[in-house]
């Protein structure tokens, strides 16, 4: 989270193009008796950090963001890349029982199901497993097919996709984890998988400052 | 989420004291040719947004928190009891089919589990009920006060806990729930479920600035 403390010459640019922008880069290193060079890294991080922003012949004006608009603005940023964990897959052809113990001992609430060349044709949700576990069937004998969610009814995510997105994704659609996918020729290569943990281990992060 | 958009005199005030703190609210007035009340206004609404603190017989000064910091600052204040859903219970004398058919039908992820008295006693994880349907027992004859989570090993949390202290428990007990409860001298009365679903919608709401 870009929590920037400026320094006196940076507060004083920001003054400065906050009364008189837009102003070019030479106008300020003139007010403030100092060569244009000199500022070149000071202009460089406030542009970076969203105080200031520079239109080509035109010179740098004030954004007019508060830190706090500028911290949403970096949450909003989030990429699922940063965030995501490992995907636990299944084969279509296992049967439920097999399911069930796979996700025992990955422990983990969702298992993507995969086709023969590893591509995604399916999502198993433990509240799926258990509703097939309650029926009468010798779930030996039943194939993961038979029960999983499977395409186009699968809400999926990319890496570069955002978090928020994401998170508003697992709301609306009532589940508790998404598979992260990479489109290829032939399918959607399974990747990663982002959950409502992760989700909360965001906010932890959040709060504490350790998101960078 | 204190999102304050500072008006110019109470800007001039900010630098004001940022200069010459601690000062009294009435030297402040003396600098800006106004009287003492027509400050008030402008300096409570400073000093409740962070970014002024008072002390008595000594003036105001500046924190010299960012926006940043004092939006981190509104996160860790949430509480549990701005954000907490319904809890759904069972009777500790009920089945674990009976338990399972409840889950379905409020479409929850964990229940709490009271005894006849309606204190808490257990909780029941759709982990817990998965595990043992897969056994070869009937699920009717089953009471759910053979498998559920019992007292001491329930980590509860009250209204008035903070929200990231709940998170952080989530995580660490890798669980999806935690019930919110109101001691009483007989036992724990069940008011509230947290879960990583609100963690979730915190977020997003933290992401939109909704929250206040």
């Amino acid at each position: 989270m870009s929590k920037i403390e400026l320094n006196k010459r940076q507060e004083k640019i920001v003054e400065i193009v906050k009364a008189n922008g837009p102003i070019t880069g030479e106008q300020i290193a003139d007010q403030l008796h100092l060569t244009r060079a000199t500022l070149r890294p000071d202009l460089a991080i406030l542009t970076m950090a969203g105080f200031l922003e520079a239109r080509p012949r035109v010179g740098y004006y004030y954004t007019g963001k508060t830190d706090t608009q500028r911290l949403t603005d970096e949450l909003k940023k989030l990429q699922v890349k940063d965030f995501q964990s490992i995907p636990i897959v299944v084969s279509v052809n296992v049967s439920v029982y097999d399911a069930i113990c796979t996700m025992f001992l990955e422990d983990v609430g969702t298992l993507f199901v995969v086709d023969n060349q590893s591509y995604l044709v399916g999502v198993l949700s433990r509240k799926d497993l258990l509703r097939t576990s309650i029926g009468k069937q010798e779930l030996e004998s039943i194939p993961v097919n038979i029960i999983m969610t499977r395409m186009p009814n699968i809400t999926v995510c990319r890496q570069d996709d955002l978090i928020l997105d994401v998170a508003n994704a697992l709301i609306e659609k009532q589940i508790d984890a998404l598979p992260v996918v990479k489109d290829t020729e032939m399918g959607l290569e399974v990747i990663g998988r982002i959950t409502k943990t992760n989700m909360t281990k965001i906010l932890v992060d959040f709060a504490s400052d350790d998101i960078s």
